[in-house]
């Protein structure tokens, strides 16, 4: 057996890394890893991957990757966010040797404060800013560990897992990819990226690294793939800028700045513009608040203070001096910005001198609602720049097609797994990759839940499926919105629900009077008012054809259901849900 | 007062059209026409515009442009269809005198069946096809009148309007811009184009009489601005073609081709393709079925009757002789794409050899759906090809900026209104037009309900608002869901319900046992039967500090309301829709 080792800080700070070309040691036949994906194959969010290191078998070590949040479909009704499942590993607890956080976007550490506590106490670490970031978090729970905050040319060993960053350029400073060594081979985690050749954090990706890592052959490496449909290579941040300015220079009033509340080097150069153009910030949203505080604090963000104003500044100061940076980027409805847009914000009102600059994409699944943001600025007079129309504002945080092929020739893995992105762009990525030559196995597309295992000598498989949930989030509650009641809110969303009452005496098991219909959402009541009283004879009707006491409510719900779903599909088009209530009085 | 015309085909031929020059005849200082959009301005679909003549202050005649469907956006829940909302024609019955359709398609024809026998008998017309498909649409119907097809040199005489054809390219044959000439000015109705130099029909743009029009002076242009995000030209649809062909070659297996149904020429392309590359043609979907038919018959499509097989013959054919022309091309959920995509369907199964071929692009507020169902098909391994990576498929039915810059420039109208948008493409229309020397004020931006008056002398306003309801279709249903049924299931959807059944004696007013708490889409139940008996007991608890009999029902009402709600919201953060029902027994 291995000797596991824990996390050290003072001796991964002596160790070699891997870039210096340390072999890993031994391996066995006998060895395997599989990589579970909590979420994050298949789609774009909610990012988390379980590798195991197996051998004879048996599970002896376990290393997580990412713990982020899922934002809900449009059929998840009143669901806030989604969290992994992760009753997978509630079993194997004693084996997670380590947490570690690629870098510090929500769908990459959000769902640590609902998830830390299922794992028990697990060593976490992330590159400096996604561990501030993450800690923020835990911060507001009664949670006391914290993420250890990490260098770039430091590594984590994890039983038998030893794991070395590599900074890339991202949409927010300190993103890493990871290298994991594994007696089987190495894996190039490698999440969301671009290459950026001139960041604004002058904090470019470490390509060296990249190919010194892919010299040494990596097993397979997992990509971003969300990208992959568009061609050529992403623009840099910096053309952003020039955008920015060219608003600045239009706008006679008020400038509305927003962007990812995470995406602080793009809200340092706002502030940095709006500045030079004698303009005072104001911060509208909380998430940006604590971002800016933190980054602030670890000082990768600097702009002198007073260009910062308060609420009550701002009220003063005139429209043509103001620079709000204001969260809601992807038209959340309770956002800022999208009350600002609907006139329901208490502070804030657009004109038509206002200008608002739109600086991110909508994520896939939410196109409709920034849209729908866009068109109700508009409605205010107000300018929008926003990435259909301003070629250069449309600057992903994402690779194209040119920088994951370029990540691809220079790790060069004998096997690529695309993540992060919808089915499509998964199989666009596989288009790129044969394009690169790899044939069509060697690009392998588990979705969430496909257990993968990696050999040294045979090709990796599917060995196993995970059974998966969405974990939903509503509210206070966690996960007690289960499909049950998601149903039950999807049926009555769209067809309404429909109350029976039927009171029963019950010494004699009789109707004492007519059924009580209750129906919301399901037809105008005033103007249905017959077709509710025939409805309530049809129930009546079903009840008196069971002679003399009733006793078997299974079988009189039952038949109140089926009567009355009957009747009103035949009468008006619908199948509400239909709950029928036996009152004993 | 003027003389009204009411059509007579005969006479029709006959007449003179604008083109030749002819001027249509003494305006007066107290003539004005008003527009009403009754939908289709600040939106893409529901077209339908009043237009109206009024002499001293008095509607003399009223004509009709369009009447189509909508479709609901994702709040809408369970909605099939909004049709536009036509009280305002109400008490105006008598003086319409006519309905003129522009062109075949849904969101400017469907809502005829369900708002004709609403106007009572009013002359349509409408270009051959789009007649012939209003047509098939009211032989489901009782209504027996129908809509006369009108060639492009004809004439509708409306009263004091004369409407004029110009046969523009789009994406269905036979689509029309209207030249409306009033007293007060000649209008251009310039809906959905797009100057395609090829057509598949051969039958290019007229724009000999769009030159011809704008020489004479036009006093306001509507116009199409759907795709004026879009630089340049929209290209033409033959280069479909090869794209088209590119798959069949490279296909091994069954071919799936998807468009709108209405795109006639498109699917005629698609057959003559498939039957060069020895397949043969199976249609699924009733509206394609229909459509083909009915174009046949009217000689727009033509191909030997032995390519298309039934089902029968399609089951025994090998897959790569197959090419099946489907209905979907949205992602609605009940189509034959969806559910072949889904696995749902009794005939076809899809698998990795097939491809399949989505020749359209999503409208505003469907990308998600079309989205997903690209996903499902990749999920079996099938190829796809789709806007977002063939650029060749991306051929839109709407001109770019290029074309509507173009069309405005022929026009050369003292005002424009774009329409057919959501508001952002508004916007964007209003740029290019400020580009082409507009000044702002020229370019009205009125939105559905905004009455425009239009008078010789006067500057265009907005002179009323009409206030509009979606009026919306849900199964048999016309109308009858409306603000209120929807508001319950927008919130019973995100937040659930809670049904409080409270028995009450008749004769003494008590509560004859506690209250009966039933609840759907809010928590699981079978985890929450502590948080139920509490809330049970807190209704019980509002009641009793009523003292005595309880006879207000109201009061009574409200306080189980304010208790419950109060309480959930502080143990669960959610605010489902509560009911109380007060039974006497």
């Amino acid at each position: 057996m291995k000797k596991m080792y824990l996390h050290n800080q003072a001796r991964n700070a002596a160790r070699r890394t891997i870039f210096e070309g340390k072999s890993f040691g031994s391996s066995s036949g006998k060895g395997a890893v599989r990589i579970v994906p909590l979420g994050g194959s298949g789609n774009v969010t909610k990012n988390m991957y379980v590798y195991e290191y197996r051998y004879d078998g048996k599970i002896r070590d376990i290393l997580i990757v990412d713990c982020g949040i899922g934002f809900p479909d449009a059929e998840m009704f009143g669901v806030d966010l989604i969290i992994p499942d992760v009753r997978y590993l509630m079993d194997k607890k004693d084996k997670i040797r380590a947490l570690v956080f690629t870098h510090g976007h929500d769908d990459h550490i959000g769902g640590l404060p609902y998830i830390y506590p299922k794992l028990g106490k697990v060593p976490m670490y992330g590159p400096t800013l996604a561990a501030a970031f993450a800690n923020l978090k835990l911060k507001e729970t009664p949670i006391r560990d914290r993420v250890r905050p990490m260098r770039f040319d430091s590594v984590v060993e994890a039983g038998a897992f030893r794991v070395s960053f590599i900074r890339l350029t991202h949409s927010i400073p300190d993103t890493s990819h990871l290298v994991i060594e594994t007696p089987v081979g190495i894996f190039y985690h490698g999440s969301d990226f671009k290459f950026d050749p001139t960041p604004l954090d002058d904090k470019p990706s470490e390509i060296g690294k990249i190919n010194a890592v892919g010299k040494r052959g990596v097993l397979c490496m997992l990509s971003d793939s969300l990208g992959s449909e568009r061609p050529g290579f992403t623009p840099s941040e910096q053309i952003i800028g020039e955008t920015i300015e060219k608003e600045l220079r239009l706008s006679h009033g008020k400038v509305l700045f927003t962007t990812q509340s995470s995406n602080i080097s793009r809200i340092q150069l706002a502030i940095e513009l709006a500045q030079k153009h004698g303009r005072k910030i104001a911060f509208l949203g909380r998430s940006i608040d604590k971002n800016v505080e933190e980054s602030v604090k670890l000082r990768y963000m600097k702009f002198p203070r007073d260009v910062i104003i308060n609420d009550r500044d701002l009220k003063r100061m005139p429209a043509n001096k103001q620079f709000l940076v204001v969260a809601g980027a992807q038209g959340q409805p309770s956002s800022n910005l999208s009350r600002i847009a609907n006139d329901a914000h208490k502070m804030i009102k657009l004109n038509d001198t206002d200008t608002v600059i739109i600086s991110a994409d909508p994520i896939p699944g939410r196109e409709n609602d920034v849209n729908k943001l866009i068109d109700q600025i508009y409605r205010h007079g107000a300018r929008v720049s926003y990435s259909d129309i301003m070629e250069d504002l449309h600057v992903s945080g994402h690779g194209s097609s040119g920088d994951m092929m370029l990540l691809l020739s220079a790790v060069g893995p004998k096997y690529v797994w695309p993540i992060g992105g919808t089915y499509k762009h998964l199989m666009q990525y596989r288009r790129l990759a044969e394009d690169l030559g790899y044939n069509k196995r060697s690009v392998i597309i588990p979705e969430d839940g496909e257990v993968m295992e990696f050999t040294e000598h045979a090709p990796p498989r599917v060995v196993d499926r995970v059974t998966l949930e969405h974990i939903m989030i509503d509210g206070l509650g966690i996960g007690d919105v289960g499909n049950v009641v998601l149903r039950d809110r999807q049926t009555i969303a769209l067809e309404g629900i429909v109350v029976v009452v039927v009171p029963i005496e019950e010494a004699t098991g009789r109707m004492t009077s007519a059924p009580e219909i209750i129906t919301r959402g399901f037809v105008y009541v005033k103007g249905s008012q017959q077709l509710l009283a025939r409805a309530a004879d049809v129930v009546s009707h079903a009840l008196t054809l069971k002679k003399g006491r009733i006793i078997d409510w299974q079988y009189v719900r039952k038949r109140i259901e089926e009567s009355l779903k009957e009747y009103l599909l035949k009468e008006t088009g619908r199948s509400p849900l239909i709950v029928p209530v036996i009152l004993e009085v």
